[in-house]
C-alpha cells in the first residue's frame, strides 16, 4: 500500500498540486494542470457516484469496468503526476454495520488499485477523531510512508498548536482558495500569520495542494502558484548553521568514537573550517596567558602549553595566535595519537612553527611527558559534552598539568530536553541492523541535526565535569522532570551540552545559548523503544546514568512518569565508548 | 580500508587514469595530468626510497613527517581525483622475516593512510601466485570493495583465457603505452586483437590506467586517451536485448510470483512492449486454427479459445489478429484473477472487442466454465520455465479443454549451466535480510541479466512439461553433468528456457537458441552457499528437485562433484513458490 507523497521537491522549487474532485477526461485534465504550472494532479481513482455495495445485488453482479483504464495515461504519468484521493463516501468507522463493510471493501479495492497504478501518493481524509477501524485495515502502525496532508484553515490556531503539528511527518499543506486574500491589483496574497506558516512548511519541505475554485477570476490561477513562488522566493535568508545543515536534516549519525577510531583527512578538514569555535580557543588562551604572566615577565615567563589531541593542529595554531596577540611566551607540545594527522603535524613543524612545536605522536594516556604544563588544551567534548570520554582522558593528563595549571575547557554540562517526533522514531526504526539484537538500535544515542520536531519543555542540565579536579570518579546518575503542557507522544532526548573554556569564554548548542554560527557539532538524540503518550497534566521523568567498567563507558536511561520505560542500554549492551 | 576502484564511468565517456612512478609535486602533477584529460592519477603514497624499517634503528626512531602533507589538496581531490599505489618494495610474502615484518608494517600503514585521505582506491600488485600472507593483512575474503585491475599484455592470450578473466570482477584496465602500434600518420593504435578485448572492457564498465611513457613523442599523450575514445565511440551497436537489459546487469531480482501476488499496471506494460513475444503467439494460435478449421468449414466452425490469465489482454488481441489473419471464427473467454487488471481488460471489452470476447474476472483454477475450449492460450512461463506454476495452472484447465484440444504452449523446458564470478555471489552476499535465516538468500533463485560472469560448460536440459498431459505429477529430479575444462571455482548455476507454443513456432532464452530481440526474461541464477574450487580434468555434478507438498512449489539443489555442497532449500525452507 503506498500512501506517501514520494516526489520531492527538488533543487529550489515549491512543487505544487491541483486538487479536483471529478476529472472526466484524465489525459486532458493532467494537460491542462500541467499548462498552468502545477506539479501533480490529485483526483479520485473511481466516479464519486459510482457506489460499490459489494455484498448486495445489483451492484454485486453489475458488469463493466469499475471505473478508468489504465491505458489512458502511461504508465509513468501515473507513476509521477497523479495523486488518488479515497472515495468521499467511504466511512470505515460507520456505526451502520453495512456501510461500514461496505467502505472497508471499497477502501481495499482504491488501495489495490492505487498500488495497481503505482500512484507516488494516495491521499485518505480523516474525517474525526476516531478512525481506529480505518488504521486497521490499512495497516497503520509507524510507517515512513504513512504522512500527513494538513490543511491550512482560514483562521489560524495558537502557536503552540502550530509547533505540535509541525513535529509530525508533514509531506504536504492544502491550501483551500478561500484562505486567500486580494491585494489592490487583485492579486491573491495571504495574511501575515498564513505567511508565516508558509515558511515553516518551506524548511520541512512540504508540497502544496491547491484546492477549490479560483476566487480570482478575473486572473488566471496561475496567479496562486506565482505567489506561491514569490515567497518561496522571499522566504528568510536561513544563517550559516542552517546553511551547513542543509540536507542533514534528521539524518542519524553514529556518535564519532575518535578514542577507538582514527578520523580521516576529510573529518578534521570539516571542523577545522568552523568559524566559531578556534576563535574562541584563541580567546581563552589569550586571556588565560593574560592572566597568568604578569606584564614584568612577559620575556623571562615562558608557559608550557599542551595540546592534547592536536589532530591537524587548528589547536596549536589558535595557541599560537593568541601568544602573539598576548605578547606572551609559549612552548607548545602537540601531542596526537593519530599516526596520519602526525604527518600533518610534522610538515607544520617544517613547514612553519620550527623549535616552539615538539609534536609527539602518542595517546596522551600513555605519555611520559617531559616537564609538566602550565596549560592543557582539548577539544575531546562530542554533542553530549562528556560522551567523547574527555573526562577519563583528562584525568589521565592531570598528571603532567602543573599544580594551579588550567585546563581549558574548564568545565561542561550536558543537557537534556524531552521530544515528540514521528519521522525520528521512524528513522532510528530504520537502523536495525541485520547481525545486531531486534532492539540495539533503539539503545544507541545518535548524532542528529533535530529538524521535524516537537520539543516538549526546555532542556535541563544532567552532567557536569570539571578539570583539573580531585574526584576521579566520572560515573554520575541524574534524575530530571519537565512539564510538558500538553497532550502528545514521547518519543526520546534531546541532548545538549554547553562549556566553559576560560574565564568567560564558552560554547554552547543549547538552542537557548547557541554560539552564533558554530556547526561543529549537531545534537544528540536518545531514543525510547516504545512512544509513550503523555496527557497535558503529566510530567515527564526521566533517568539517565553515566557508567564505566574500567574498558568501556556507556550511558543508561529510562523514563519513569507518566509511565516506566525500560531500561535502554542496560550493562552498555547496545552502545558503549571504548575507552 | 578502501580497495576499490569507487568513481564510475558516468554517461557514455571513458573513465582514464595516468599511472605514475614519481610524483614531488602533487597538486601541479594533478592539474598537468587533469590538463591532458584524464580523470585521475594513480600514484605512491610514500616516497619510492623511504624504508620504514620499523623494528630498528635508525629508522625507528627517524624524525620528521613520513610523507607529504594532506594539507596538499583540498579533501574533495583526494576523495575523487587520486588512486594510491603501495610502495614497490613491499613484500609481504617474503620468506625473509625481517622483510616480511616490515612490509606488513609498511602495508598497514599505507592502507591505513589511504583511509585516512578517503582515497576511492589503492591499488596493490599481486607479484605471484603466493600472496597469503597478503590475503591475511589485507582481511580478503569475497568482498565487493576488492576488485581487479588487470593489465592487458602486448602478447594476448587465448579466447578461453581471456574469457575467465572476464569473469572476474574487473574494476580496471591497466595499458602499458608500449602495446600500442603506430598508424601511417604516427598515431597511437591497437591491434585488432587488443581492440577486441578493449570492447569486451568497455561493456563491464572498465576505467583505463595508462602507464609507461609515451612512445609517440612527436605526438601528445592526448593521443592515447583520443583513440580509446574514439574506439569507445566505434564500439559495435548493442542489440535490442542488450540496449533493454541496460543498467540490470548483474542486479538481482527476486522471481515474480504472479499467482500469489498481484502484478502492477507497469509491469504488464513493460512485457507487453516485448517485440517478439506476441508474435510468436499471434503466429502459434494462426497455425493452430489453420490445422483444426478446414478452409470448408471457416464459416461454420467457431474455434473456443481460452485465454488463461488475460492480464490486460496482449494475448487476447493477439488472438483476435491471428483470427483474423486466418479468417477463421474465434470465441473468446479473457480469464484474469487480478482484478485491477480485469478494469483493463472490462474497458477493452466495451471500447473495441464486444461481444467476442467474455471477460471472466475469477482465478483459472476456480472457474466453472461455461463450455470446453478447442485452444487454452497462457503465458505462465518464468525464466526457469515451470518456475511459476504454469504446469500446476494448466493441469487445472485441462478440465474444460475438449478431448483432442490444444494448449499453446504445448511444451517447455528448462536448461542449467555452471558458472563462475565473484560479482554475483557478492551480490547474493548482499541479500542476506535481517529478518531471515543467515543463509536463506544462499537457497533462493534470482532472476538476474548475467553479466561479469564465466559460463563453465554448455546449458543442459533439466525438467520438461508437457500439455495436455495424463501425468499429473509435476515433481521432478534430475543429474546434470557438466565437463568444465579449466582450472576455476564454482558459484552457482545459471537457468533457462525453451518451449514450443505450437508446431515448430517456439520461444527461448537460452543463449544460444534466444528468440532474437526478445526481452520479457532474463536468465535465472541458482547460487551456492559456499564456492567450489574446480580443478580442469574435474566435472561438475548437480542434482535438481521439483518439490510439491499441496500447498507451495520449491526447488532443492546440491553438487554433488568434484566436492558435495549441502542440499540447498530442503524442505523449501527459505524458498518456496505458492500455488
Amino acid at each position: 500500500h503506498r500512501l506517501i507523497m514520494a516526489s520531492h521537491s527538488t533543487g529550489g522549487r515549491v512543487s505544487c498540486g491541483r486538487d479536483l474532485n471529478c476529472v472526466p477526461e484524465v489525459a486532458d485534465t493532467l494537460a491542462a494542470v500541467a499548462k498552468l504550472g502545477f506539479d501533480f494532479l490529485c483526483m479520485p481513482l473511481f466516479h464519486p457516484r459510482f457506489r460499490r455495495e459489494f455484498e448486495l445485488d445489483p451492484a454485486k453482479v453489475r458488469s463493466g469496468a469499475h471505473t478508468r483504464s489504465d491505458l489512458l495515461l502511461c504508465g509513468r504519468d501515473w507513476n509521477t503526476l497523479v495523486v488518488g484521493k479515497l472515495s468521499p463516501w467511504i466511512e470505515t468507522d460507520s456505526e451502520v454495520e453495512t456501510e461500514r463493510r461496505n467502505s472497508e471493501a471499497a477502501l481495499v479495492q482504491e488501495l489495490n488499485f492505487s498500488a495497481y497504478l503505482g500512484l507516488p501518493a494516495f491521499m485518505i481524509p480523516l474525517k474525526g477523531p476516531h478512525c481506529a477501524n480505518l488504521a486497521r485495515v490499512t495497516l497503520c502502525d509507524y510507517n515512513k510512508r504513512i504522512c500527513l496532508a494538513i490543511e491550512v484553515g482560514a483562521n489560524m490556531p495558537t502557536n503552540a498548536v502550530i509547533d505540535k503539528w509541525l513535529g509530525e511527518p508533514i509531506k504536504a499543506a492544502i491550501l483551500p482558495t478561500r484562505i486567500f486574500l486580494t491585494n489592490k491589483k487583485g492579486f491573491p496574497v495571504l495574511s501575515k500569520a498564513h505567511q508565516q506558516i508558509i515558511f515553516r512548511l518551506f524548511k520541512l519541505d512540504a508540497q502544496f495542494i491547491f484546492t477549490g475554485t479560483s476566487r480570482h477570476s478575473e486572473k488566471d490561477f496561475r496567479s496562486y502558484l506565482q505567489y506561491l513562488e514569490y515567497l518561496n522566493q522571499n522566504r528568510p535568508a536561513p544563517n550559516a548553521y542552517e546553511l551547513f545543515a542543509k540536507g542533514y536534516e534528521d539524518y542519524l549519525q553514529s556518535p564519532l568514537q575518535p578514542l577507538m577510531d582514527n578520523l580521516e583527512s576529510q573529518t578534521y578538514e570539516v571542523f577545522e573550517k568552523d568559524p566559531i569555535k578556534y576563535s574562541q580557543y584563541q580567546q581563552a588562551v589569550y586571556k588565560c596567558l593574560m592572566d597568568r604572566v604578569p606584564e614584568e615577565q612577559k620575556e623571562t615567563n615562558t608557559q608550557v602549553l599542551m595540546v592534547l589531541g592536536a589532530g591537524r593542529g587548528p589547536l596549536v595554531n589558535a595557541s599560537l595566535r593568541a601568544a602573539k596577540q598576548a605578547d606572551r611566551k609559549l612552548r607548545i607540545y602537540a601531542v596526537e595519537k593519530n599516526p596520519n594527522a602526525v604527518v600533518t603535524l610534522e610538515n607544520w613543524k617544517f613547514e612553519e612553527w620550527g623549535d616552539q612545536v615538539t609534536v609527539v605522536s602518542c595517546d596522551m594516556r600513555e605519555w611520559a611527558a617531559p616537564e609538566k604544563a602550565d596549560i592543557i588544551v582539548s577539544e575531546l567534548l562530542g554533542s553530549f559534552g562528556d560522551n567523547e570520554l574527555s573526562p577519563e582522558c583528562l584525568d589521565g593528563a592531570q598528571n603532567f598539568l602543573k599544580d594551579g595549571g588550567v585546563s581549558i575547557p574548564c568545565s561542561y554540562t550536558s543537557f537534556l530536553a524531552p521530544l515528540s517526533s514521528s519521522k525520528l522514531y521512524n528513522e532510528v526504526r530504520g537502523c536495525r541492523e541485520r547481525d545486531k539484537d531486534p532492539e540495539c538500535h533503539f539503545e544507541t544515542p545518535y548524532v542528529v541535526r533535530l529538524h521535524n520536531f516537537h520539543q516538549l519543555a526546555e532542556p535541563k542540565a544532567c552532567f557536569t565535569f570539571i578539570h583539573p579536579t580531585t574526584d576521579m570518579n566520572n560515573n554520575r546518575y541524574q534524575c530530571l522532570r519537565f512539564s510538558v503542557g500538553c497532550n502528545t507522544v514521547l518519543h526520546g532526548f534531546a541532548g545538549y551540552f554547553e562549556t566553559t573554556l576560560y574565564g568567560d569564554v564558552t560554547l554552547s548548542i543549547k538552542p537557548e545559548t547557541h554560539s552564533p554560527g558554530m556547526f561543529s557539532w549537531f545534537p544528540i538524540l536518545f531514543p525510547l523503544k516504545q512512544p509513550i503518550p503523555v496527557t497535558k497534566d503529566d510530567d515527564v521523568v526521566v533517568r539517565f546514568w553515566r557508567c564505566n567498567n574500567g574498558k568501556k563507558v556507556w550511558y543508561e536511561w529510562a523514563v519513569t512518569e507518566p509511565s516506566c520505560s525500560a531500561i535502554h542500554n542496560p550493562a552498555g549492551r547496545s552502545y558503549t565508548i571504548g575507552l
